[in-house]
């Protein structure tokens, strides 16, 4: 029945737009939370217009066949992770962009990457802000789906903050265009902001009007290493509550290590943390708020506090920052968090996740978001050990129920996926729960898009 | 049958927090949109806390009544214009803050006004940036209601990206809390910002948890005057292609003369256009961008640039700009529009605006958020002349198919309202109103929450 269907599918789309071939079905199992109990889908469709992406959906609803929607399948929450007998709908195709230095807008098509889109709008003079760690592979739809942030955040927001209009198409296929190039419009209620997060739960995202920024000015940077955690993270308050640091990111000792051990650029062994601060404002400015950043890490107790202004000195901590997930991924396969708390709450959470590790044996690394309180501990294990794999995935609950519990969330920037789904009624209540649910029902009462993601 | 429902609300509520007297009802009718259609409640009800309004909103459901929601009454667009036999609930007796300056963030009852959030802030040293031009009358509640704007959206954006977490009651009397003091948060649906610019629709807004910035910096103010309202429009799309200026707004000639009829401070008469712009970078960075935006004034043909960085000389221009709504008002009663437009439709809206004054004799002045593409073109009109009235609305009406024709929108931070409501689909679209309204019966399946209003 279900080939009788695809034919029907096959017959609609353009050709070569709907693939069955199962080493390719095989590819588009996971994405990068690997799951393990990940199903292979009926059929990968390779949409190149929004067409095509309306009469997927209108024949899956028809034939009741759930649908995954996937960017560049770099998310970590299992977002689009596969479910067998389902559509995989990758985005990967639709990469058209066209920018409007006028307006200072941008309208994309969901499939390119998220350094693609900053490319093009470079090329007029302009920046888009957003940078998650994997922006030179993750697409610009699935940033949008998970409202994906980054290092910038700090100071520039996440990525809906970047969003003024939407194009998605329904589960019954119908397309919607939301928004669109006003820098300020409440016509009708906020759904472009509600389609963005959404984990392709309500709709799929087929264009999207990007708001722009003028470029970036070169940042100076700070680094200072600390003896301990508390220090640093009370001089992420302090900094804070007076100034705007255009990044504010944390390592933990295990971090620092792992980094060194690749790179051996010199960086503090001994250290328990590092921070890794930037300001872009020019001129006076921000050489005072440098200055200002390196006297409170002096004041909270640094051993060693390092300025330039130099940007390729600068962009080699950043880099260091940047590489510590791939430098921890050598020591075995992770498991990443991605829990929030109010920042007075960042040293109580980096010491729990220590005390988690040594509860369970396990060597757990933090890096942060410091400056949004927005942590990603990364918990180290190799999946062909059975009890490690178990420890892991139980280091990676209470985690969630440690961040929970100071006030946090699960998932600051990576979304709930079906890897967290189990703890987001913890965190948002059931009065919330119920909330997103009726949401659900109404714009997908066949639950065909992305089941079992979120909630 | 009323009377013996109303009964059983008294009951339930503390003593005074149902009110009935008709000189109350009689000037609660109307917000400022002043719609001669208001109708008249059957009671005003005044909560003090959460409870209070889940015991109103279970009572109204139980009973059918409809619910009119409403801040301050400062609205511009009818949302919170009576309706006969409904209850107005009021939110101005609740007033509570408490602000935590480590997490830099508010939490606030909806009542409070603007300007006392503001001030609350300040005292610990903090910035709440949204500023419309009610800002010393109107509610923190209504605010969060239409997604309001103000002056400083050009830089600092609008309501909603300030607010990180909301309480609200929806239409059986649940309450549900959204989001919280984490400034990265992407658990489950993007709730807080669906209830942001809802207009009362979906839930009363019982408490929020608001994002604060470090204090603004003084700003540098540049003041220019032009010949033509093309040129004006011109240097705008030439400043915000280049820098972020804290300000930038627009003044036409009837607003001038207005202005200066009453202040007498020497504006230039014979304008076609004034340009108040700001920027408050500090440093050599604020006086090069200052520097900037006057280059740009007189490239474009300026009569006439003035800067300053006198903050009592740059408030004098500012203060001129806020008085532009009162000054005009003095001529007759307003209808007050809020069109918006992508920046390059900037001066052929205006111009289509002035048409429009001409084609119906008569005085239409035009101020705007120009850096945001956002205007408000001021109807004049004498209510007891029926010919005059019934001109003006259809003015009203001419003004924002002219908007929508040119890519605008309806309204960038008034809202729908009862006043707009008509013209809400011609703007977003069939699919998009479909979607506005399935979340409506979604999450007010009664139509209990201010029927008639934004769609």
């Amino acid at each position: 029945m279900s080939a009788d269907a695809l034919a029907g599918l096959i017959a609609e789309l353009p050709e070569g737009a709907v693939v069955t071939d199962p080493d390719i079905l095989a590819s588009y199992r996971q994405d990068r939370a690997f799951d393990p109990n990940a199903g292979t889908a009926l059929a990968v469709v390779r949409p190149r217009s929004t067409a095509d992406v309306q009469a997927t959906l209108r024949w899956a609803t028809a034939n009741r066949i759930a649908v995954v929607p996937r960017g560049m399948g770099t998310g970590l929450s299992g977002g689009a992770t596969a479910l067998d007998g389902a559509i995989v709908l990758t985005t990967e195709k639709m990469r058209g962009i066209t920018v409007d230095p006028v307006t200072r807008t941008a309208v994309a098509q969901p499939g390119l990457l998220n350094a693609e889109v900053k490319k093009a709008v470079a090329e007029h003079g302009l920046w888009y802000p957003p940078d998650p760690s994997s922006f030179e592979i993750c697409s610009i739809g699935g940033n949008i789906a998970t409202n994906a942030g980054g290092l910038c955040c700090v100071k520039y927001g996440v990525t809906t903050d970047y969003v003024l209009g939407l194009e998605v198409v329904l589960a019954d296929g119908t397309a919607v265009r939301l928004g669109g190039p006003r820098l300020k419009d409440v016509a009708g209620l906020s759904l472009t902001k509600l389609f963005v997060g959404s984990e392709g739960t309500l709709g799929v995202i087929t264009e999207v009007t990007l708001r722009l920024l003028p470029p970036q000015q070169v940042a100076s940077t700070v680094v200072a290493t600390f003896d301990s955690v508390e220090a640093a993270a009370q001089s992420v308050v302090t900094i804070t509550g007076r100034m705007r640091p255009s990044m504010l990111e944390f390592m933990d000792s295990a971090s620092i290590n792992a980094v060194e051990d690749k790179l051996k650029m010199g960086l503090d062994r001994d250290a328990a943390a590092m921070m890794v601060a930037a300001t872009d404002d020019r001129g006076a400015t921000g050489i005072q708020d440098a200055e200002f950043m390196a006297e409170v890490f002096t004041k909270h107790g640094a051993k060693e506090v390092f300025s330039t202004s130099d940007p390729d000195e600068g962009e080699a901590f950043v880099a260091a920052r940047r590489f510590c997930i791939p430098a921890v991924e050598l020591k075995g396969s992770l498991l990443l968090e991605d829990v929030g708390v109010p920042l007075p709450a960042l040293a109580e959470l980096v010491s729990g996740v220590a005390k988690i590790a040594a509860n369970h044996d396990l060597l757990i690394s933090v890096i942060a978001h410091a400056g949004d309180g927005n942590t990603h501990p990364l918990i180290v294990y190799d999946p062909a050990d059975a009890a490690m794999s178990e420890r892991a995935h139980q280091a990676f609950g209470e985690i969630m129920d440690l961040a929970v519990g100071l006030g946090g969330t699960i998932t600051g920037e990576h979304g709930v996926g079906r890897l967290k789904r189990p703890w987001l009624e913890g965190q948002i209540g059931p009065e919330a729960m119920e909330l997103n649910r009726r949401i659900k029902a109404a714009l997908d009462p066949g639950n065909i898009l992305n089941p079992g993601a979120a909630f």
